[in-house]
């Protein structure tokens, strides 16, 4: 059965010489040789396709957070929207990035901790304590 | 005014033992003095309190992930589920931990960068990747 | 200081004639004399008016589940959407059709414990059982 | 093919003790004979399974509120937050304690009129009356 | 395989009259031969099927938005919403009301970029400017 | 009172060139002479500035979509989110594009009944029909 995306994938073979620019950017950087379904579903528009990965190059790479803390956080908001698609690929990007079980692990409980705790603030209609409105820099 | 909440707050001198105790082991924990209204506001039902309390302590407590990584996280869920309230106080909390404004700059990157891609994965209809599917042991 | 809507809001006194046919009729399904800050806000398009009021006088009556289940479980779904206006509104509806504080903390936990499991399930990328999937009549 | 899960699925007779006998107390609460596909997904990190069961037991146990009750809220959220797993095994589990075809077509309406009116209330911008804002016990 | 639903799919020939009655209006107002499944999976609760029907003839048809947009935003909101069956029914709504590629492209990018740009107004704790606050007709 | 977030807010005359620069491209391009709080509240992070402001821009400009329709889904994003500042700032960027009272109550409309079948469709668990998976080209 052919993979679904709403324009279909274009392969490497089919590419036209700006989408392969972008693909072997995106190999090189993430020291792969294959490009995952996203960026051949939205490869049809390269202007999207250009856009979007010259987005996360920037956001993803290392900075004043290391890239498994931002595969992580990646993680945790993509469980939170309920995206399987994204769920599955970055905690694939998180392993190889080093996370294991225990993290995992850990990282879900704060997940779902968060996603619970959010409701019961709402739900018992808390006001925010004025300790916490002061800006950053005071 | 009043601070607001459902059932109002709380406050040591007026509480029952049982949620003393709670209080205390609060403070104990966080090395501070106060109480911030979460736990105020929830207190008018001592079993919600003890049991909320318990699992926060445990999920967030260092193990495989550090306190500060863990503050982040709740701070990426609260910002995608829109939380006022934790997003001050879990903010405040990621800052006491080691935060800085330039980690804090990277993780809403982080954050609004995975909002975005979720949709777009759901919008262009992309399968997910037999290579996202293996099983972690494998 | 007025309270503010996108429109203003249409007191009874300035409203036309099918404007205060519909704050009759709430008036008088909901035994009260006064109207709330949603329909006012709304009754600057009396077409939307009218088709939110006749949906929810339908929904919300009592059928084969009693107005206090109809009034938790709509704030329920408020908590999860995190819709201050709802949550205030409907917690006090749910009041009024008889919910307990007890009632209300064993709503909260529910809901909490709802949220966070729902994310859970999605993060261990759990498939469905086949039990799950026969359909009703079955 | 196999179910899927991030770890596999841990088979009763493949369990380690402390997990079996988590196993060993769902059924015995739910009178059942078999396990369904979430617990068996999280069962690789035995402290969630402990802790996740410990807290839905609580939570989910008859009290202020009937099981079925619950069951209703429980699918009001997963419905809200469309986590396809959540909704179908709790769907299942509403219709076990009771739920009939009139009810969940009640339920439905209800969660479908908040999800609606949630957003009516926001996109008119509409403040909170006086009236909702007081402390329960006033 | 059977499709599936939670009450069964009601084809036109098993219909009964209300049904049939339905499925009807909804060929004739959309000049098509056949009925999706959404319909047919309702249809087991025929004033939910009359009721949903209804409103969606009103709030679709051409108005002061003509049917295009109205069918663009509801990809929007669907998106946001991560809704498969809604995102691939009015996606292919929209195309055959005369959607490009190239809109389609730049719904997109409006979508990912109003839910980021969510997020940071919230992350960074931003008030709203008293410009925005005025009512509409001032 | 001062105007809150996190950072505070970087007025024009205490902003350093690379942020005025954008201011004024803001200005220039919106054809106003303010600067909404937004903006500054992202200001002390000059990058996300501009990396924000170059993508808004490029988004937002005319093309396949017209300006007001391209508004218009913004806000049907920021309801659907209940992003409080989204909805004020967006809204009334769609009334300066040209929106009139009908067409919000249209747009209203829409994404109140799409936020609603959202939920139907996944609480009736339907399946998605052969007809919707086919590829655009197709």
């Amino acid at each position: 059965m052919k993979v679904m995306a709403l324009f279909g994938l274009v392969e490497y073979q089919d590419a036209p010489p700006e989408v392969r620019a972008v693909y072997d950017d995106i190999m090189a950087t993430r020291k792969t040789t294959w490009i995952n379904n996203f960026w051949k579903a939205i490869a049809p528009h390269p202007e999207t396709l250009k856009r979007t990965w010259a987005s996360l190059k920037q956001v993803m790479a290392p900075g004043a957070l290391d890239p498994l803390t931002k595969e992580m956080i990646y993680v945790a908001v993509s469980v939170t929207n309920q995206c399987g698609y994204c769920i599955a690929s970055h905690t694939a990007g998180a392993r190889k990035a080093g996370m294991t079980p225990e993290m995992f692990e850990e990282l879900m409980a704060v997940v779902t901790m968060a996603n619970a705790t959010n409701r019961m603030v709402n739900g018992y209609q808390v006001e925010i304590d004025e300790a916490f409105r002061g800006e950053w820099p005071s």
